[in-house]
């Protein structure tokens, strides 16, 4: 992740992209490309989507790419660590989804109060 | 990452909420956090979203961790390795983009021929 | 839009793809089409947005029409009428935001309680 | 839809909130809303979408009114008639999956060429 970081701060660089990089921009690349990840699942059932065929993994494997690439570019320029990010959320959500109250339930649980989100 | 995927799978194993998560469904929800996160920077200049203060900087940092998270349980689910799919697109994009002709410019490249497209 | 609704469904049935038009497979679409949208948009500064070059507003156009296909088309099969959905959404947003208070600043107000969101 | 418009131009221009309404800023609020959108389907079932539980229902309509806003003042704002672009989406359509090949079947066709995407 760190050398890839790396590889993308140098790839703008070259071709003077950095101002285009700004995180405005750069998330609403990551929405794009999010985008065009889901278009590929929006005609599959959920079992389909489960077993693909070579070439829509393929693209999938793709949008994959370039969703990581502009995410960890976006944490880049913003400072933020992303596997540190997911794990305070993770922690959060291990306290706000008890398995003794949503085994098999996709129902939403209320926000923690702000004092019992963090991971400490 | 690897650890992460792995916490995230005992998460989901926990709670039975394996079956929820189809990529069908993880793509969805990882467009749904992108969404989030794009709406954290709609109404800010490029430049105000380059010095974000410190209550926005913790929201974005928490739709990053959302983003990350579904985005390796769904590479996870699929067997897709994250940072080797992000190095084979940049590879793509550093033979499309040739810097002497992009250098400056968010003008769009046409794709390679898929022989070319390939990291070797 | 009912005209509109109407050829959509009728495009739908003489392919017989209404088995795909779940409402799920259809915010999908929307999603996907979103996302085409932002991303033409994701490299321009805002002022630029506002005065596209004719190719770009005409793939603007073509977005949009897609956005607006799926919209129509997933509004149509949950039986919900569009622009009463939208009305609902402006009145309370009359309420919510009141000019004395939000002039000029972009800032999010709180969500009213359940009972005063309603047109009536 | 013509209403819409201008009382959503009204709406913005009592806020002062047409600085802010540039067609990036709105793409990015439109892409948010259907980011919300398909985050309230993304547990469901294909089968379970049409036939929602009346709160769920609810909040669907809400965010179906949300992407209407947006989308209706972003088209206005650059000069878009909605009905007519998507009337020629559907036109190019109609064209390009002949029912007799593509009946039952949700893989996609080829672009159509420049010269016979149009509705003339």
């Amino acid at each position: 992740m760190e050398e890839l970081a790396a590889r993308l701060r140098a790839f703008a660089r070259a071709r003077d992209w950095e101002q285009f990089h700004t995180p405005k921009n750069l998330a609403m690349a990551l929405a794009g490309e999010a985008g065009e990840l889901v278009a590929e699942f929006q005609w599959l059932t959920p079992d389909e989507s489960a077993s693909l065929d070579p070439a829509t993994l393929d693209r999938v494997r793709g949008e994959l790419g370039d969703v990581t690439a502009y995410l960890v570019r976006l944490a880049d320029v913003l400072g933020i660590d992303l596997v540190e990010a997911a794990r305070a959320k993770l922690a959060e959500n291990e306290r706000r989804y008890d398995p003794a109250l949503y085994r098999g339930s996709a129902r939403k649980a209320p926000k923690l109060p702000p004092d019992r989100r963090g991971d400490r």
